[in-house]
């Protein structure tokens, strides 16, 4: 028995953050309740707004809560170019990693018919007009390399070349820092037929 | 650049959390926003209704959003059992491990002179107060065996012996499932100092 019900409550509200079993949930109530209160009503608050208020930008797909979203209103960024990735996490991943200053289009998910996963619930249709009316010069696909990521590469550069547009693709092959004696087989093989001539 | 403003602000917000750092805060608001809005709301409703309300028992000083907690209020419970503890998430620790069903007086700290942290800033008096109105038959120690606990289970014991009420303390030594090889020094000598005689 705990001494109070909403602890309880808070205990288990908390479970529903990914990674978070019940002995970090336990940890992480008493943190905010003993040590930082007004932490904890932050969160709530910009939880609320974000989960009522956070959609999908008209143009990307990407999450935002204005229409359009950041990146797709700058007009700093060079709209020639456009990287189509799986998810928000991933235009996140290459806005850290990366000086890329062209656009996205995020399409939530790959292509997976066995999961129902179509053309249509990516929002290919809406790419393809997107190709039509401002054809990049360069489609940058940065699929994940799995085997419904592939699948979705290949289609993507089909209906690029269709319209002419050139396709890249981002590299794969063993990580930097990453040592050959530990990288899995599949890898090594990608990375191996993959190899680029050394320029002087 | 992230697409959203109110995206980064989640991130931030959910870093307030003990052990989430910022690849996790991004994971989880990633996770929330895009397979579990319903959570996130339960999740911020919660958290400020338990912000708000929890306070203090106002007999064993644990975290409860009554003026009573729980356990105090529970009749069914053996009042002459007391076992005094450093936080509430000892208590919830015993709580889940034992079939304790006395009561319980939380000191929300240990004794730490050098931390400013007196017999004051623990209730003692308080303590002293209920030990004196109703007696319990016996005050089980329950502090951390670290040096202030040590020092605080001490202090308490005085406390009880100079008003004639039997004190315990939990055993300390070599866990359940642990083996020698790896115990730290001073638990081995803690435990082999503190062997108990086997009954037939």
């Amino acid at each position: 028995m705990a001494s109070s019900v909403l602890l309880v409550q808070l205990i288990d509200a908390l479970r529903c953050l990914p990674g978070v079993g019940p002995k970090t949930a336990q940890r992480m109530a008493f943190h905010l309740l003993e040590r930082d209160r007004e932490g904890g009503r932050q969160l709530s608050a910009t939880l609320l707004s974000a989960m009522d208020r956070i959609g999908r930008c008209s143009r990307c797909r990407d999450l935002t809560e204005e229409a359009i979203c950041r990146i797709c209103n700058d007009s700093k960024r060079d709209s020639s170019l456009l990287c189509v990735l799986e998810s928000p996490s991933d235009v996140l991943a290459i806005e850290q990693a990366t000086g890329y200053r062209g656009l996205y289009y995020v399409l939530m998910g790959r292509l997976s018919p066995l999961d129902g996963i179509g053309p249509a619930e990516l929002g290919l249709e809406i790419l393809a007009q997107r190709l039509d009316a401002e054809p990049p010069i360069e489609l940058i696909i940065a699929t994940n390399p799995t085997v419904e990521g592939e699948t979705t590469a290949i289609y993507l550069h089909r209906m690029a070349s269709k319209r002419g547009i050139p396709v890249s693709r981002i590299a794969h092959g063993v990580p930097l820092g990453g040592e050959l004696e530990f990288t899995d087989q599949s890898t090594i093989a990608h990375a191996f037929a993959s190899r680029l001539p050394i320029k002087n």
